[in-house]
């Protein structure tokens, strides 16, 4: 048979964009083919836009020929948003980076979507600014993609989630036309769209530009860490210090398993007793953060090992190259890995832990977990096997309990790396058929032709129409 | 030609809810047909549900009836949307007011919509935990009410609107069906149905039940004045506060006019030369709060003609009370007065209110601006005659002169009151054409009997079916 695209389809596109916003080779397909998760997809072509224009020309092409397009920042995502399961056009916005304005007496910025989240960062601290949201992956991830997933971070507890900063959004839809939603004000007025678009990871059109709320720089900031022997009393900590009425920036949990990990990967070492570190950050006016650091310590002490202050940038850096080296070191201990994103209502952390536990011991598998838990979120890394399908279906079982124990204490089976495909079959369980339905239809008002990311959020229903569709790789 | 009403249509429902959960008497009927604004309607009945089993019978009964729903809080909305102007039945909430939880180690409660803003926030301090929100109005307001409209109020600067608070709803469709959204998490997972409803004004379904997070009550809270003799010298105050990086949870601006009649209202004097009073308030932990108390009255100091702490409750009382006169007491100032509720970028304070004056002066109306000057948050009062048909038209011109200097600086015309049938004739200033018909479509696959509030929002494209209908009456 001979398909379509034997006579040079991608031609007209070419013909528009020029060959260098075009990739078709097989290296550069595979390459966006996938993300951070072990999902893939085989796209038809990739374009790099460069402009508001270029992504009108992609969506137009895309459109005409019946072809989905899956948007893509830096393919850092952790739920698959960015794998173009439905093969046709991957349209990447990494070239479109600048930062267009950053406004001192509005405290506004406008991006393109493309802009590095902390290369945003360092430019608006220029301005005594800050853009607080920080994914693990700010290094590379972009303000496009932090906004599609709703991306969340380290620094939530106090300053919340990327949603908090986004004050408009222009976007193309599926009909090339370009779109603004939001304003350059503290409030947002009825009918909110733009609340729809953050978190609508790729589904609803392709952002182009994006203005930001931005915050005044803190003066000061210091980080410590204490080690605990067991997982429930740092848990208990953590409660106490919110208990007091005090904002860490940052209370992050690390279990032995995922402390292990991070410190071979790295090469430092850590006293033999240790089962759990909280790593916790203090930030704003000095004074302020004196004491409260004060009265942290004085609660820790209480209960742990061991409770350290930072003392230096150097100290806090390696403190946070720990952190880091969490995720990439954990992939080095199996051949798979499900990464689940689960959120439970704060206070409820201790009782999840439990769960974890029980969950590893009937399931027979190797849980680790790390994340913020200031905010109630967890993520729990289930290693396993590739090579033994036994251990994959534990571990498939094992995921499914992770989320019933996340649901049935209130919580939900996504913090912050959003569905995608990834999560996309478990979402029955925390959404009504109604709501999902309810949720799908927007989506088709918005998108009528199905053009964007189809396959991601909602449970897979029939196949995507486009001859050049592929069947996608689960993670598993 | 005889209505079918009067074969007692009622009937059905009043022997389903009950008697006294039914109103019909025409004195009750012009009561609930009315809110805070000067619109009005003339519904069929008033429904004062007293479950969720209620609101499915009235709902019910209005879909099968063809009839439409108006939900009611406490009517003290500024926008008409508890204004009944399709008729039908009015389906009061203000019998729902169980306070259901209050989890003090989640920092969580679960409220219905009936709970009075101030008695909800009494309730919460008893367990040392604080709901922010509190629009002018939180002494009579409902929690439903400001979910539905997003309400604002006094302490967003430092705290956000409604939806940073809301966790999760409970609603009643148009099917009658009861459902479920978001969850008592801090972190929301896409699809995101909760932030939909909130600020849907209304239009979407009835909340039954409404989860919402809480904070640590602040240890601390201390409230200073300052008078200035200019305008512009006070919105400079307000800047700069914020560029020392100090974040105050209250920062009210209240111009001459609305000073002199909230002065007058309640029997007090000021000092002949101030032009313009800030009111600001700080909390938190003690030793912070005297800090940031002694940088603010610093820099006030340096251009203020007089700058004072209230030094007890009492004294803060007053001052409060001065605040919440300024409402009240310009209805007193005319006949007929039209309330705007603009918001623009913070920094752009100073220009705005240059506009104001230039409007003022070009239209020949009298304008009062008081409000939340932290958020760029103006309440604007254009006072006219409703005698005078020339004054009438003057306001109106006035008010369009205000959204476009709103929109101008990349505002909003409704900061917080939200849009209902206030300001639906002028969203399309705000909102391109398909943004309003998108977000139409998404009331109509959520509500495709529109049965909720029609009129609402949306601008007006025919009238509304059911023969009970009556055209709404201006407030102009």
């Amino acid at each position: 048979m001979t398909a379509w695209w034997h006579k040079d389809p991608l031609h007209p596109l070419i013909k528009t964009l020029g060959k260098d916003k075009v990739f078709t080779t097989a290296e550069n397909l595979a390459l966006y083919g996938i993300d951070a998760t072990t999902f893939s997809g085989d796209p038809l072509a990739v374009v790099l836009a460069e402009s508001t224009e270029d992504i009108q020309a992609a969506i137009d092409f895309a459109r005409e020929n019946e072809l989905s397009i899956t948007p893509r920042g830096a393919g850092s995502g952790l739920s698959g948003g960015s794998v173009p399961i439905s093969g046709g056009i991957v349209l990447s916005c990494e070239r479109m980076k600048i930062i267009e304005s950053v406004d001192s007496k509005t405290k506004t910025a406008i991006v393109q979507p493309g802009v590095v989240t902390e290369k945003f960062q360092r430019e608006v601290a220029r301005y005594k600014l800050f853009y607080p949201p920080d994914p693990s992956s700010y290094k590379i991830s972009t303000i496009g993609g932090n906004v599609a997933e709703n991306a969340g971070g380290l620094r939530c507890f106090k300053y919340g989630v990327t949603s908090h900063y986004v004050l408009g959004i222009e976007y193309v839809n599926s009909e090339g036309e370009v779109e603004q939603t939001g304003i350059l004000s503290s409030k947002l007025s009825n009918p909110d769209i733009t609340s729809l678009l953050i978190g609508s990871e790729g589904t609803l059109g392709v952002f182009s530009r994006i203005a930001l709320r931005l915050i005044q720089i803190p003066e000061k900031t210091v980080t410590l860490t204490a080690l605990f022997l067991k997982s429930e009393v740092g848990l208990e900590s953590i409660d106490e210090i919110i208990n007091l009425g005090l904002t860490p920036s940052v209370m992050e949990y690390i279990d032995r398993k995922s402390l292990t990990a991070a410190a071979n990967h790295i090469g430092v070492s850590f006293p033999d007793q240790a089962g759990v570190m909280l790593l916790i950050e203090v930030d704003g006016k000095k004074d302020e953060v004196i004491d409260t650091l004060h009265q942290i310590e004085a609660k820790l002490k209480k209960n742990a090992l061991v409770v350290e202050v930072a003392e230096d940038s150097e100290d806090r850096d390696r403190l946070w190259n720990l952190r880091r080296a969490i995720s990439p070191s954990l992939v080095r201990l199996a051949t798979g890995k499900i990464q689940e994103d689960i959120a439970v209502p704060r206070g409820k952390l201790a009782e999840m832990s439990v769960h974890l536990s029980e969950i590893s011991l009937k399931r027979g598998v190797e849980i680790a977990v790390y994340g913020h838990a200031g905010d109630g979120n967890l993520h729990v890394v289930i290693l396993y096997s590739v090579y033994n399908q036994g251990e994959i279906k534990t571990a498939k079982l094992a995921a499914q309990d992770v989320y019933e124990a996340a649901i049935s204490l209130g919580g939900t089976i996504t913090g912050e790396h959003g569905v995608g495909c990834a999560k996309r079959d478990y979402l029955h369980l925390q959404l009504s058929d109604l709501n999902i339905q309810l949720a799908y239809q927007i989506k088709k008002n918005i998108d009528p032709h199905e053009l964007f990311n189809p396959g991601k959020i909602f449970p897979s229903k029939g196949s995507w129409k486009s001859s050049s569709s592929h069947t996608s790789h689960s993670n598993l």
